[in-house]
């Protein structure tokens, strides 16, 4: 995953101005940079073509710049995204985040940032990491810029061979990795940890529980022991850029996962984009002048 | 302490070049930026001298750098000194800030803010906050940029009348404050959670123990519980721009600590400065041409 962590801005737009990637665009003295006071959010555009998901990608930086007292007003994420949309070329598989970071006073530093992206990997292997979620963290339901620890535990994880970390609770069970939901199939049903364990709500983990409802398929939020996780049938990550994506190995934990071999993992993939809203209004596109 | 946590960048140095502060001097899309991966440290420069604990900053600089995997190499903080404290006016109270924040591939960008800094308050009244600290997190040792969730305990704090914010550990004891270290007197000693409790190792903090040992004053690291905090007799906390201040509350927990009129804090404020290292030999100054 590690190719998909570092967007080039390749495009950058702040607050409402397209500006050159290459040289220096942020005051230094920025709360959002000397504290980490930011928000953002990260979808997948191809071929011109946003997630259909932009609502509920608003919808999760709303709740948290409410976390993080942020005012994000009438503007936010769709309201501002027609320009970053128009600006992207038509064709091709690109990673555009948008990043409100908190400025001096009250005012805030809106910017998006993208670049082209590979397809990911169609399997990984994941680390059990020695960082830890506390449940009763309220910010863990915010995707803030403050990832110092998702970023070094994530680095561990490279430096054993696997693609991404997962992070046990203070408490025991199972939370999330640095920058995806896990799923598991065990049981003949999907069980994910619930929003109560220190964990982001995915947008695409909400799309995979909806889509198996639809389908027939037992889905639902649990606590997820280490037990039941070293029991589980089939293990899955998901985030927005990467979709679903199948695990062989849990190391330190548990090895033998099928991997991209598992039986639900075709019936999961299929189930999913039914529960995906109708495509928007087709964005206007710039024309070249 | 609200006015303590925003520096005006009235100086500011980016590797090594003296910038308007009010101009862009950043590339928007550093990881430092985007993902919170920067390290920092704070002291006092008071009428054109430095704290003698530069060392000891240094020192925590390197063990933040290397648990968030960041490779300093010979430059530091006191390498790179000399040209902030050159820059600095020889009169006034300023609060001088490094910053190292990852960039891209292996770069770092090496940041000096400075801006001039008012008197501490004479007792601050604490919050008993809603967030955790983990003893198990390699991080809560390091001073990184990844601040959210010390942002926010401490806006909530500000919202709640009170200065500071005091975080339990997610064991059930007390670690220490967003910006500041935790000391209790209680039954003839001083007492502060060991490093052991996911706590930053303050530089004044430690001072303050040698002092205090030097002085004849018993002073050592023990566990605090809820029920010790309760029962201690005076409450302090320190950092290395605010130095010891007294406790009259903590909100939510226990009111009627003495604070300024507690009988320990003369006697402490004497003992630690006995501890300060040797002055450094005189910076030279930088002259107007």
């Amino acid at each position: 995953m590690s190719q998909h962590r570092f967007e080039s801005a390749e495009l950058l737009i702040i607050d409402g101005q397209q500006l050159d990637g290459s040289q220096p665009a942020l005051l230094a003295n920025l709360p959002g940079i000397l504290r980490g006071e930011g928000i953002f959010e990260t979808f997948l555009v191809i071929n011109g073509e946003p997630t259909r998901l932009l609502a509920q990608h608003e919808a999760r930086l709303r709740h948290s710049a409410e976390l993080m007292g942020m005012e994000l007003g009438e503007q936010g994420l769709m309201a501002d995204a027609h320009q970053v949309l128009a600006a992207l070329p038509p064709e091709g598989r690109w990673r555009v985040r948008y990043t409100v970071l908190r400025g001096h006073e009250r005012r805030l530093v809106r910017m998006w940032t993208a670049g082209p992206v590979s397809m990911p990997p169609d399997q990984v292997s994941l680390l059990w990491s020695r960082y830890r979620q506390d449940p009763r963290d309220p910010l863990c339901a915010a995707k803030t810029t403050s990832r110092a620890k998702y970023q070094v535990a994530h680095a561990e994880a490279i430096e054993a061979g696997c693609q991404e970390a997962l992070l046990p609770t203070v408490d025991g069970d199972v939370s999330e990795c640095t920058a995806a939901n896990l799923l598991i199939w065990h049981d003949g049903a999907l069980r994910t940890p619930g929003l109560d364990r220190g964990i982001l709500a995915g947008v695409t983990r909400a799309l995979l529980l909806e889509g198996c409802q639809k389908a027939g398929i037992p889905a639902f939020e649990q606590k997820i022991s280490q037990k039941l996780l070293c029991e589980a049938e089939e293990v899955f990550i998901s985030n927005a850029v990467i979709g679903v994506i199948p695990v062989d190995k849990i190391k330190g934990l548990q090895d033998g996962y099928p991997g991209r071999s598992g039986a639900m993992l075709p019936r999961l993939r299929a189930a999913y984009p039914a529960a995906l809203p109708d495509p928007p209004p087709p964005i206007p596109r710039q024309e070249n002048s």
